[in-house]
This record gives structure tokens, C-alpha cells and sequence, in this order.
């Protein structure tokens, strides 16, 4: 797989790629108006799912990014758009800020959905979630990050609860967001450009890289974020570049 | 691995086989009291790390069970004297209840030590816990369970807690509790016996049975507690005999 010069359309991570928290990361901001300057198309990809849609597009807007509802595409809201489709009845784990743009729990559910709840993961709420499971319910998560960026350092993110829950009830979850293929191809079809056409910037080796190149989408590492030095190693997942960050990949989808 | 007939001595798991919560499973405590009556030795093992050791004793003697302090070995209880052993200042993740029995975190710690803390296993603990394995201390933990009875149902046990810190750190967990071979083998040492002389009674295909086999100990699974009917049709790990409760273990035992 090699990186098409120029892309037809760049796909971008938010967290760790654009910002941390609320803080944007240097010349961020300024890299992303001169890619709006190139006029190729963008999608905002992200797994962030502790806040609704809406939220991570203003917040983004406060730091001084350009870019619109339209083109972010979040775990949250590829989850809604799943469950309406296959039907589903779920019972809801997720953070408290997102319950208006998912809906309510169904009394009686067919499937457990699974979101970054933070703080409101306690036992007690993990634990109805296994007994429903153990009943024999379906498993959706809407990502399986390890950890992610905040101001104070790496977190916790919402793989440890899915990989803790499939380890206790024996039932692998489905993932709706990155790294899954189904992700990468909804914002390829939305922008009617082939994968091979197209190149993912992101800081997550498994979940941007590994996610975007099994749909067939050349990648980009920044060394911002969760990136850690060990990511340059790994076995078996090879980004088509690594940069020093957001600057540098722009740079090198546009020189 | 054949059943000794009689062994020399028994080990016996105690929540899930002889009890469930407060309640004494159905003729358990004139079982127990048969099984004394034999003269074999005894030991009781258990991974349960929500309360301290002389409160797991005091629980199953006011539910009639002729059991003595010297005979029931905890993880929690193994766990202390491993910590002494090797000199480790831990950083405890362990339910309130075990507090004084396991003593308090050191503030320049050199390894994260982890219990069932039940309802005490909040986002914000296992965050301070990721941080330190991230930044490479070694991770213990009493036991990896996954799950086990309460008197409403099956619920989720620590092992989804270890897994999911291994998951996003990428650290493996060293268990101290079943199914650790050398838990079997220090009760081996206490009692002076071979592990093929004894027998392991438990409710947990994985970590009493395999953990058992592990050590060279013949194991019989009882048909109570978290048992499954999966269970008796599991690809590789097979008792040396089924049962349907306790009381049927000692007459296996003895007859």
C-alpha cells in the first residue's frame, strides 16, 4: 500500500492529531486552514464518545478549527445509525452526556451498546450489563481504544471495560467505530473516493493505522497523542509515514 | 491423572460449593461434617478478596461448618506473605474491607496489587492503576476470576478487572490465588502430601479444576455454584469427575 500524492480526500483523527482536551496542539490550527486551502475533502473521524456529536464539533470551533457538523463522523453516531438499521432493542452503557443523541434503554433489550461511560462505569452498571450478556445478548461496543491523551497524561479509555467484560462473559463484542472496516468505508462512500485514493492521519497505531489500512486506506502516525516512542517498532503495523505531527502530515500529503 | 481412592487429603473451594452468600448449599454442612468424621485433612481455598480472612471463617461457622482458621488459605492471606517475601511496596486496589489485614499503599510505589474491590472499582482507581503499569511497575493480582454465584445470579468477579488493565496496558497480570500453581502447592506443603495423594473439590472449571491440574492435583467439579452445563463440554479441560453438589463429592470421595 503507498501513499497517493495528492490524496483525493484526507481522513483526520481529532483527539491526539488536532488537540488534547481543550487545548489545540501547536500549529494545528494553522495546518489544518492551509489543507481547507488545497480543497481536497475532509472527514473528521473520532471514537470519542463521552460527548455528544454536537459537542466535539463546537469544542473543536473554540480552539479556532475550521470544519463543520457534516463532516465529523463519530462512534456515537455510527451506533445510531446501526441500531435504527438492524432493528435493535439495546440496553445502553454510556455516559450520561450522550443519552439524548442514543435514546433511552429498551425495558426489554436484545443487545447490550456499550459507550465511553468514564466515570459512570461502576461495578454495579457493568455488572447488569454481564448478566445480560451471560443471558445470551450481543455485545456492541462503540470502540475498543486503549487509552487516549488527556491534559495530565494517557487514560483509561473504554477498551479495558470490553475487554474485561469479553473476558468474563466468553463473548467477543462487535466494534461500530475505528478500527472497524465498516467505519472507514461509511466516510469513503459518503465521499464517493476510492480507499486507495484516500490517506488517514491519526495518532492510534491500531485503531487509525491498523483500522484504515485493512479497509485499504494508506496511514499516517503522528508522534502526538497516545503515540509512544514503541509504536515505531511494532511487529506487525506499519504506517505508510510517521511525522512529528499534525504540521508535518499535512505537509506531507500536500509537498 | 487418576482419583486416589481414598486420597490423603481434600481441598475444598468454599463459595459455590459449600455456600452461596449467606446461605449453606443444600446438605453441605452435614457433608462437611461427614467428611471430618473420615480423619482426612483438610484445606479450604478461596479466592474471594472482598472481605478479610477471619470473616470468610466466621461466615461459614454461623452457617454450621465445622471449619477452623488454620484451614482455610485466601489469596488475600497469600498474597501478604508474597509481598513480605519479595520486599514489594505495593500500590493497593483492593475492597475497603481488607485494608487492615493487607496494610496500606506505599506513596513511592514498585508495583500495583489488585483485589476484588467490588463496588470500589471506579474509573478514577483503575485510572491511577493504568498510569503506574504504564509507567512499568508489575502488576499482581489475588485472582482473575470471572465470574461467581451470589444469591440473585451469577456477577461479575475481578478477572474482568485484570483483563482489562492487561488489555490497555499490555502488561500480563501474575495471579496469586487459584488458578496459580504454587497457590495449590503451598497447601500441598502445609499438609506434607503429594499432589496426586490429594483431590481438589471445586465449582470452577477454570481456576479450581485447571488450576488443580496444573499442580498435578485430581479434581472433582461440582454441579452448583457459578457451574455451567458448558462446562462438561469443554474442549480441553476435563475433571476427573462430575457431581451434582458437594455431598456427592465426599461420598466420591470416601465410597
Amino acid at each position: 500500500m503507498t501513499l497517493r500524492h495528492p490524496p483525493q480526500a484526507v481522513l483526520i483523527d481529532l483527539a491526539g492529531v488536532l488537540h488534547t482536551g481543550d487545548m489545540a496542539l501547536p500549529g494545528a490550527v494553522a495546518a489544518l486552514a492551509r489543507l481547507r486551502r488545497s480543497g481536497l475533502p475532509l472527514r473528521f473521524l473520532t471514537n470519542t464518545t463521552r460527548s455528544p456529536s454536537a459537542s466535539v464539533v463546537a469544542r473543536l470551533q473554540r480552539m479556532g478549527f475550521d470544519l463543520r457538523p457534516g463532516e465529523v463522523q463519530t462512534a456515537v453516531l455510527a451506533t445510531r445509525k446501526l441500531v435504527a438499521m438492524r432493528g435493535l432493542k439495546p440496553h445502553y452503557l454510556v455516559h450520561p452526556d450522550i443519552a439524548d443523541e442514543i435514546g433511552p434503554s429498551s425495558r426489554q433489550p436484545d443487545c447490550v451498546v456499550l459507550g465511553d461511560a468514564g466515570a459512570y462505569f461502576s461495578y454495579e452498571a457493568l455488572n447488569v450489563v454481564f448478566r445480560l450478556l451471560m443471558q445470551g445478548l450481543p455485545l456492541l461496543a462503540m470502540a475498543r481504544n486503549r487509552y487516549f491523551m488527556e491534559e495530565d497524561g494517557l487514560s483509561l479509555d473504554m477498551g479495558a471495560y470490553v475487554a474485561g467484560l469479553e473476558y468474563s462473559s466468553g463473548r467477543p463484542a462487535e466494534i461500530v467505530g475505528k478500527p472497524a472496516r465498516a467505519f472507514f468505508e461509511t466516510a469513503l462512500a459518503e465521499l464517493g473516493i476510492a480507499a486507495a485514493d484516500a490517506v488517514l492521519i491519526g495518532d492510534d497505531l491500531a485503531d487509525d493505522i491498523g483500522g484504515a489500512q485493512s479497509a485499504g486506506i494508506p496511514g499516517i502516525l503522528v508522534r502526538t497523542g497516545k503515540f509512544r516512542p514503541e509504536d515505531e517498532q511494532h511487529a506487525t503495523l506499519r504506517p505508510q509515514r510517521v511525522v512529528d505531527d499534525f504540521t508535518a502530515a499535512v505537509a506531507a500529503v500536500l509537498d
